[in-house]
Parts: C-alpha cells; structure tokens; sequence
C-alpha cells in the first residue's frame, strides 16, 4: 500500500497551480510565526484580472462566492509555500475566519466559506480540518467579496 | 475550609445541564488543539427550537441578546467537554470573540456578549475571565442573533 | 554604533505619551497570557474627550479614521506595559484584527487600520510587523470609529 500522498503530491494530483503572491494591501506582512503557529494575514478574494468584488445576496451567487473563497484559500496557500519552503512542513490547519461582503441578513456565509474549507481538505486531508467563524459584513477592502484568515501549526 | 469547586462541580451547583452538541453548520470541525491552545469554531445562538434568529436593535432586545449570548457560551462547554472529556481539563478562558447580528450604529455589542462573559466566569471563576471582541455585523449564518468563537489553553 | 533603541527608548525618541488605561467595558479582562502569546481584548477608539464615535464613509474620513486606528493602537501599548512592566518585553507583534465602522462597500479599511500598524513599526521596527485583517463592520461597541484587537508574543 502506498503511503498517503502529502499536501505538494495532492496539489500536483489535483492540477491545481498556486497563484502569484498577492500583494499587501498596506504596513503588514502576510505571515508571522510564533512557536509553532504561524498567522496569516486576511486575504481578499482575486482571479487573473483583479480583485474579485461584489455583495452576496445582491450581485453575487453562493457559487461565485465559493469560488471567491476557494481563491482566497489558495492564495493562503501560495502565502504558506513562500513562508514555509513547502506545504509539506504544515501540520495543520488550524483554524479560519471567514468574511463575506454580503447584504444585511445573508444567512449562507457558511455556504460560501465552505469553498475555502473544502479546497484545504482537498489538499491537507484530515489534517486540513479546521475550526472556523464565518461572518456576513459589510464592507471588505477594495469591495472584495470574501475575506479569509488562517492559523496554521507547522513542524 | 473546602477547596474552590471545579467548573464541573460548579455547573452541578448553578444547576446548568449542557445542551446537545450543536451540528456542524459546513466543512470544519468544532475544536481543535495545537499545543496548549484549544481553538473552538463559531458557534451560533440555539436554543430547545432551533436556531435563535434575529436582529439586535430591529426585531430582538438586548435582555434577547444575552441569553442567546449565553446560550453560545453553553454550546463551546459542551464542546469543549466533548473535546477534552471533562470541563476541569480548562486551565483558562483566554479569547472571546463575539459578533451580535444589529442594525447600523447598534452600540451594545459589549452588553450583548456580557451574556456569554458572565457564564464564562461564573463557572470557571477566575480561570473564566478572558480577553474580548464584541463586534457589531449585519449578517450571521442561518440569521443567528450571536456567534461566540473562542480560544481556551488546556491543562 | 550605537545598538537599536528598545521600544521604550523609541516612543520617548517620538515623543509619545501612552494615555490612560481604557475602562473595560464588559465582564472581561485586558489582557491575558498563555505560553508566550499576550492575547489583548478589542479596544475602541478614544481621546481625550471620550470615545471616538462615528461612521467612515458617512461622517469621519479616512484621516480621522487613521488618528482613530492609530489611538487604539496607542491604548493597546498602555496596556501592554501595565500588563508585562515594559513594551521592551514584546519579542514580537503577532496579529492585529482591525474593525473599522464604515457604511456598507466602503472600501478603505486598510488604510484607516494604517494608522495603528504604522505606529506599531514605528515604535517596534521591525519586531512590529505584523499580520493583520482589516474589516468594515456596522457596528462597533459605543459607536466607536475603530476596534482593534491584537496578539504578541512576549520574551
């Protein structure tokens, strides 16, 4: 029986390609280590042209949300190689905040944030189970429609 | 003199019995640990019927508020309990985030949460007493009044 | 060469003075340690007249925004000293979450939540950068402008 495939095997299986580095929004950086935790910076939802923005429960679908989220998670995961050398070095994802740039009394932001949630199982296996807040807001920076947070425990 | 009661003997005293351990609302689990730290997920307001909905300064008043707060604060001991097999395994609160589903300008986020705070500390005394966030959003999942996310460090 | 200046030399080379310890304002602490994370509880905006109340996007502007941002970060140093005796404690700024009052689709969070990381570098160099998420709410405790919230890493 071979081995489990590790998170660089799975990515390279699943055919994903990382994006660029996004660049930082203002005085921050995009990663922090302390002990074994280290932080990530929220990042805003973008494709190959730019900032994806937009309201969910206005101009947006829960689809193109949870596209939105899964970009977010990915450029996390570009953030995580860069630090890092290799995803192969997470332990776990630890926890995610998610935000959503939605209409007063959206209800599904669980549903939009679970693009993001279910990329990182995708890759990290049991070991990307995470706890989570998701959160319906009103305003994100530059429009985007979703904003993602992460804590990851490194080896 | 007796010793302190533990946060188990406590409850038995408050007579408080933890509710059902809520379901998992998308793709992440309720709690997981790294290192010392117990990260919980977003837990939002429920009670015998189902979600507590509703909007804070609109359609729900703040006495509403806390005891969906505190109904939140219940729900993380249950899991936390679940997690960690018994209450007196807390060695701190350190972390509360909560968000209170309000109307624009909504000012008492703080006495919302105090719903959760004040349980957090009648149970686990000074052991209970945690750093927090009270934040004021437009949209929660499933319209939930109060989403309570915390961080706990385990003996 | 004369070595860097701590941080404390450093806010004395700006001329800064920490102003008083905010009032909680709620059943919660300001600050409380686990391990050799310093989690800070989200502080509001104020001056010397009281808190710093409004709406970006409708009646403050971004400037005002930034002196708000950057007051709270100022409040979090006083606690930070009071908390650990000396800023020269800090090894490092971990994490700022920055929730800004602001109308909905307002887009400028960063640059308001400037203020507070730009004097956090200022006074820390470069043990002051930090991961940050900067978040639109509708509504923050009291009306303030900005909240901020923050984890450190202490020596």
């Amino acid at each position: 029986m071979n081995p489990a495939p590790t998170p660089e095997q799975r990515l390279a299986e699943l055919g994903l390609v990382l994006p660029p580095l996004p660049a930082p929004g203002g005085n921050y950086v995009p990663a922090r280590q302390a002990g074994s935790l280290l932080f990530l910076s929220g990042v805003i939802s973008s494709g190959e042209n730019g900032i994806l923005t937009g309201t969910l429960g206005a101009d947006r679908s829960i689809e193109e949300g949870r596209d939105a989220a899964r970009r977010c998670a990915l450029s996390q995961l570009a953030i995580i190689r860069q630090t890092l050398g290799s995803l192969d070095r997470v332990e776990q994802i630890v926890s995610v905040n998610g935000y959503v740039n939605a209409v007063a009394g959206f209800p599904d932001a669980p549903n939009v944030i679970n693009g993001a949630s279910d990329l990182l199982v995708e890759v990290f296996g049991e070991a990307g189970r995470h706890v989570r807040a998701a959160i319906g807001v009103s305003a994100l920076p530059r429009q985007a429609m979703v904003e993602l947070q992460m804590v990851v425990a490194v080896r």
